[in-house]
């Protein structure tokens, strides 16, 4: 059966969401929808780049994963389609797949324009429902039929190039250690940076704005409580956290925040 | 594969949605359930009936839509089961289904008083785990096993006259625009008007409390940053937002309060 | 067609729970994955407690039910899988499961040690996606092949006695009436006793906090307005609530805080 996730921020109270599972279901009725959030900040497109790249590859090969996350619907920013080795992704070019682009191999992309794929009238509105939802369940009715998608029945092909990037920031390597940034922060207000686990020794000191913390530790439980460590955090970057507590209120770090590691000798 | 959605006032903190599935699987393992949403504000009759009648027509025929949001339970109130030309709903009678009677085709109204299709005991105040869920179960069920439900087997029918509904104002046509009012509040504080887009031209100015706005823009980018502005909105209705804002933040308007549109000449 | 449960306080704006699906589904595309609640307070095992026993037996026979609520993840708190006689549970020997092991007929307890059925990279931090999704993947993968799941294949079988129990509190049976205390409180605000509806007749009065109620009524709509009043719940348990109102917000009472109940003559 295909699988369908829907990542967007339209929350729990409207009826967004179920409406574009209606529109799916009505499509292809053997889809299997699968909510990996609607709860993105709204029109936050780098909290969206973040969750699509830390869950997408978690799903079944041939998952076809729809965001939407969409300030600039009705505009000129292109509907499309990215068909990598193993996934679809469909959602508005304006930067939410900046993550997928670096991280799969890309095999084609299509700007969607092929109206006979999207519901009848097109809002200006509502793209998740008028054209992402039943492209999606498009594909899945194709590969549930023939074992195949031909994406270029969706549209043109554009160049990779040609998509909206996010200007990502990077973390710098410097003698001893990184500087970079805060790049989420979770729902237990630990602090994800933008360190890859595997740069870094099993020593480090580090601040992040003013507040010093130490690590790594190999497990939450390890740390003192009410003291900043960090840990190899299970998203592959090194997170900063306070054993049972709340880095982020305790701290007022914010998204972007610079943090410094050194690492110990 | 049958579906069955769900739309309640149960939150998510509590194990009572999730109840829900678990009794309609129990006696439909093949049912597929799909959320609406379960954050209707407690107790909300007027937000649930638009909601239902936002989303319902975007699911597959003979879906079975089952609707909990009901102060009433226990009491004198019926547990009801609406078979419309192509979907059947089933929740309580207070006026949660006033937009539902008048978009759809009625075929049959039972008053749900067959009780070997219930739990076997009935509380006093969770008819969505003790009647509603095992009744969409079985409608699940029968059209699984028959391609058909009876949906007088559930009980006796009652006529259509005879149920709860909302006392739902009507915009007033003016000589030259609509006076309306605010028939609900979106997750981005769109205010969404009850005036059908399809009476209004392109050119209009207009009023929601003190608060001035033009319009129409064919999308939100279109507008000007921070100026209360009118759309064309998804459901079919003009909605008043602010690009890039929050309108219902920025006017306090509410539910209910009175929108005037003028048609520009 | 192989039934999961989600139970987690991992909340819904983190890609967390889509995650731990993404890994099911890949190991056993054909599980039907249901959530029971995400939204547990940050490493409330109490709570995980009450919900599970709440919800888990109005699911089918054999149900898989995940729950990952774990302060101590990383730490030496063992990995568990517990088969009763009509259901499976998985997840950290916490407390978690202390209300499963008194309800039902416990087959076998283990200790989850086999390797091979976890992800291969074992985070320190993320045992709902690496060792508790894969567990109950492989399980429902079993059950769909072969009919059946021999338990012992996932690790070694540790004694019933062994396990994490909360001390959780019983009512006091008093010459006439009860002693007990505030177990949960739901969505809407009502007080839920550890008070077993069973043990009360009809006509009571009580004190929760300095607040005064009568019951029992038979359904919410009999009470009077504003007034704290009881109910016999639907979760088996006397309820405290204000009709039309937030009984939690009125009395400020909290989990924990004792109440007493007096058969009146």
């Amino acid at each position: 059966m295909p699988i369908v996730t829907l990542t967007t921020d339209f929350g729990s109270t409207d009826p967004f969401f179920g409406i574009m599972k209606g529109v799916i279901l009505t499509i292809c009725p053997e889809a299997k929808i699968e909510d990996i959030t609607h709860d993105i900040s709204p029109q936050d497109i780098w909290q969206a780049n973040f969750i699509l790249q830390a869950s997408y590859h978690y799903f079944p090969k041939r998952t076809i994963h729809v965001c939407v996350v969409d300030p600039g619907v009705g505009s000129k920013r292109r509907p499309i389609l990215i068909e990598s080795k193993d996934y679809f992704f469909i959602g508005p070019d304006n930067g939410i797949f900046t993550g997928i682009l670096e991280m799969e191999k890309i095999i084609n992309i299509i700007a969607l324009t092929e109206k006979k794929y999207w519901l009848q009238n097109v809002s200006q509105t509502f793209h998740g429902r008028d054209i992402f939802s039943p492209v999606a369940a498009h594909i899945a009715k194709m590969i549930l039929e023939t074992q195949q998608c031909c994406v270029s029945t969706f549209g043109k092909t554009i160049n990779t190039n040609d998509l909206v990037r996010l200007p990502v920031s990077k973390p710098i390597k410097k003698e001893n250690g990184y500087s970079g940034a805060i790049q989420f922060i979770d729902h237990f207000g630990n602090l994800i940076t933008n360190i890859p686990n595997k740069e870094v020794p099993e020593n480090i000191t580090g601040k992040v704005k003013t507040f010093n913390f130490n690590g790594l530790v190999s497990s939450f439980a390890e740390a003192n409580d009410n003291k900043l460590t960090a840990i190899k955090g299970s998203s592959g970057f090194v997170e900063i956290f306070v054993k049972n507590g709340n880095a982020e209120k305790i701290t007022g770090v914010q998204i972007k925040d610079n943090v410094d590691l050194n690492f110990s000798s």
